[in-house]
């Protein structure tokens, strides 16, 4: 183990933390020590895949002052509780989104750890995306002048469990969470203003049952005046669709949806049909979840600021607060930040 | 001049008046024998140029048995008037868009002509582009199950001139009023039920002195559950986008941009780039214009009803109008028809 | 009838003689006086339908001073015999592809037509088609600097009938013709240098009872070096397939394919589906006639030189026939104008 | 180390063979355990950077019994003695293309190492991209038909160095060898019968002095007609341009090109301009990289056939002779195998 090498440890082992499990132990700069998740059978069972240390007490990650990192992937009820525990010991904390689904709790959490000057990175896995992060350079360059609109398409394949969709926090804290923070990371020092959500069930009335939305649009605007537009689908059955257009003065960006390879097909009934999309964020964020380990390598070992911080997930959550309260009220919500 | 040639007259010798002159000469069931304008050397001017009789009174053209229709593409607030006169002398009507700034207007005028059964056809050109009507037939046939959003860009090349505007009634009677019109095109039997707006000025601050925006985006919702999103621009710097998508419980169909032609460029730069979109809408909607007087042939001829009426004329107004409250009450604004 | 008409007159009144017809009917400057057909009862029906005087006898035409133009769209055979006495009577001529299936009879007809210094424009429509002339400026201009490789596919969407088949002199004479045309076309002053040629039948047996070939390629060299591929064939499940791609050592120029409409279909099976191509050449190169008629007005008023000669059309025969030489002897031939 | 961990040997360090040990660095199934190249700094410096054992003698690891498989990516004319020692200690063995420069010495090769019943796997590439194999897939599958014409459009970005070019073995044994052998894999059963080739050099003069070409394209003929055509340049401004085009009696299969990203600019002067291409093979072919140690694997541990073999790399070698010959005797040739 050369001195490079960043000791790690994770927290949660379920679908996203065996994935991110699999990206640290396949990536050069880090050693995924220790391992964590309620289930004991399953922390002893992956511990063995993983030639890794399962532990029973986080402490014990804690506490190893070998430790430098700490990787919240765990349910989140609990990232306030983890983040506030690597704050106080002094680690670099990284934290799937969303932080938490109460706000006040995400507040009071950043009072209380504020001074520890702790060093935060969150899960928001799109701004590390090659296509999604290529439109923002061009756009920093001043390819398409001034911006004026933001129009994101997200559709995910099939809705997640019941069970999950039940402790999710709906459809704006769970999915569209991520579409916010998007808008944001292109606004740069602009900012959102306001937000009007719009939202049904036609086809799956599962989401009725729970007061939850399998479709939702929103119309945001920013504090210069851009437009910004939101649509979100908890189906598409073409696949995991995500576009990203940006429209300024000089011109249009556009960041596509990505296809399994480069094939078309042409028949009699077809031309140019082309495989489906890439069908999740596994796989359409490949790049990006590896991208966002190389940031976290250089936030441990050099302090370089990752592009995703602590505020943006609280900013992210706010707006996500907005959007359900301009449902219900049906009128435009202001946000403060 | 055989027996199936239609005597038609047009008023209004504009812009959009003579484009509307060369169709209708180019049409094969079409003799254009009046023409109009209250500019009286211009009349002069275009009947020597078109072989047709000007005239500086309508009278002449409403009097003359031979003629079968009366073409109104004169400016909006001489709309009414012209269709009341029309409709009382039996004439089948096609009336450019839209029917009148004043909905008060529109909804008296129906009342005055009811009792005349008049035959109108409207100018919503859009309904009859071949790509945009194309993946209507597709969404009837079932191709992508239940319609769940409509997602419609529409963004002039370059705005009209600061007199135009003056005059235009403001970005939704003028521009966003074929959106509306559209929308409803693919909702059929569904209608809008509300709509949310917003809208700014960014690049160009001419807009500001007039009270109108270059910028617009709205949220609608059909009274299905529907999904509405429409986005406009003044100015468009790779010229004149028009798209639609429809998305639906399976599947998604979309209308796309048309090009000068289907060349690509590939140097050390650039890969696959492609020509610029056709500039505007003669050039765009050169097909739908031509199937607009197919459609008013038939309606003359064989009395077969158009996709485009006089209800669908005063039902988009009433959505422009809305949309103008919406914007000023910074809430949803219910529709009523 | 203005001063600028020009009274023509079409012999020929097959598939290709109605279309041109048609299209000579919707032309501004030209006026349909005669046609003629060796059939006769064909030429008494359509002189009614197009408002033209059917003529049995091709004289008529060729005596009336008023007459300006003869096309010549009649059967290949005819073609030389039209084309000498077209220009003894001085008129100017347009010829439909191939001027003749003999290259003896064609150079003999140049020797004889000299004297009358005959204005001739050949039938090589694709010279017309926007997107392949404007890939044509494109390489002018040096936008892919010097050009290097020449890649045609050209597939009909299904073979003609077998009564057409065994008179159109095989597929180089027939069909390849027009893509020898259009290397040279972008060749310019360069020219094709040598030929090498294979053909084949694998899933329609009744091109090897006429000795002629459903698929057939070649592989060419110019003067200066350029490397020249044609393919083609006789049937296309998806449509009428053309496509030119110019490769020179700074980049790449594509002309491509035509589809009725933008649209895109995404289903779970399909993703991006487009369109059918325009399915034949009627269709697809609908503006390349038109422009075809443009220069032919051009000719006859100004003197404008047309893009596609009497020697262009006798180059291409020379190739066709080289190209077959080529199959025999399965070795290059070199080409001797 | 597990027991499922295959230790293997790789000789040749140059930019090939370092990008293999990066990529059997990587892979969960191989131990890359000595490294070896004629440069024994190199040598000695890479075994640091791998934490692999540096041999300076290649018997070391055909004497480990521990070495399951030698990985032969040096320089060419060592293949062959490579692959006869490790046939003889019964290794499985990969080696790069081409077998060797000279047909006699792979066929007296083929016979020494018969007895040994050898396991070797062909470094063709190609055959195990994602793109390339899924059209494969969708031919057999009957998708389009019978196979009536395979298109291949091989571009690299830039010429190697002059060095290089010198022992390449020219245009056809070194780069277009890959596709000759491309068409064996979508022709399986049937093969190439016959070839007629053409080279140029326009843009870059060096190639002369070496009697080399920087453009060559190819004529094949398969025994069952199918139509081949192979276009091949060293030089390409807009990057790595990798195209297969399959033409069956019932469609046409793409394998198109891959780019950096999927975005799109839009400006005034440009639309739907996409990003570079990928610039070369190492980017271009990475899941084939991958995909090809995946079968080597399983070749080395369950004897299951690799789809790239000995006789594909003796094939494709006797096809890049019968190209030069063509080209010298400007004939057709004929494939002896």
């Amino acid at each position: 183990m050369g001195k490079n090498i960043i000791n790690i440890a994770l927290f949660g082992l379920g679908r996203i933390g065996q994935m991110h499990a699999d990206n640290l132990l396949n990536h050069k700069n880090f050693n995924l020590k220790y391992i964590f998740d309620k289930d004991q059978k399953l922390t002893k069972k992956l511990s063995k895949k993983y030639n890794s240390i399962g532990v029973q007490n986080p402490k014990i990650a804690f506490k190893d002052k070998n430790i430098k990192c700490i990787f919240v992937a765990s349910s989140t009820s609990t990232h306030v509780k983890f983040i506030k525990e690597a704050a106080k010991y002094k680690k670099v904390i990284f934290c799937e989104k969303p932080l938490d689904l109460n706000i006040d709790k995400v507040n009071k959490c950043f009072k209380e750890i504020k001074k520890y000057k702790p060093k935060i990175q969150l899960g928001f896995n799109r701004r590390y995306d090659p296509g999604h992060s290529s439109i923002k350079q061009e756009l920093r360059k001043g390819k398409i002048g001034k911006l004026e609109k933001i129009i994101i398409t997200s559709r995910d394949p099939a809705p997640p469990s019941l069970a999950y969709l039940k402790v999710s926090g709906g459809i704006f804290k769970d999915m569209m969470i991520h579409d916010f923070d998007l808008l944001r990371f292109y606004l740069e020092k602009d900012d959102i203003e306001n937000i009007f959500t719009t939202a049904s069930n036609i086809s799956d009335k599962k989401f009725d049952k729970i007061n939850d939305y399998e479709l939702a649009s929103c119309l945001l605007k920013s504090k210069k005046g851009v437009q910004c537009i939101i649509t979100n689908s908890r189906h598409c059955s073409f696949g995991y669709d995500q576009r990203v257009e940006l429209f300024g003065s000089k011109g249009m960006l556009i960041s596509g949806n990505k296809s399994e390879n480069e094939t078309e097909i042409f028949t009699k009934n077809n031309t140019s049909q082309k495989k489906p999309l890439l069908n999740f964020f596994i796989d359409r964020y490949v790049e990006a979840y590896r991208l966002q380990l190389d940031e976290l390598a250089s936030y441990t070992k050099k302090n370089k600021k990752p592009i995703s911080s602590f505020e943006d997930g609280r900013r992210a959550l706010i707006i996500a607060n907005a959007a359900s309260a301009s449902l219900k009220q049906k009128r435009q919500v202001k946000i403060k930040f």
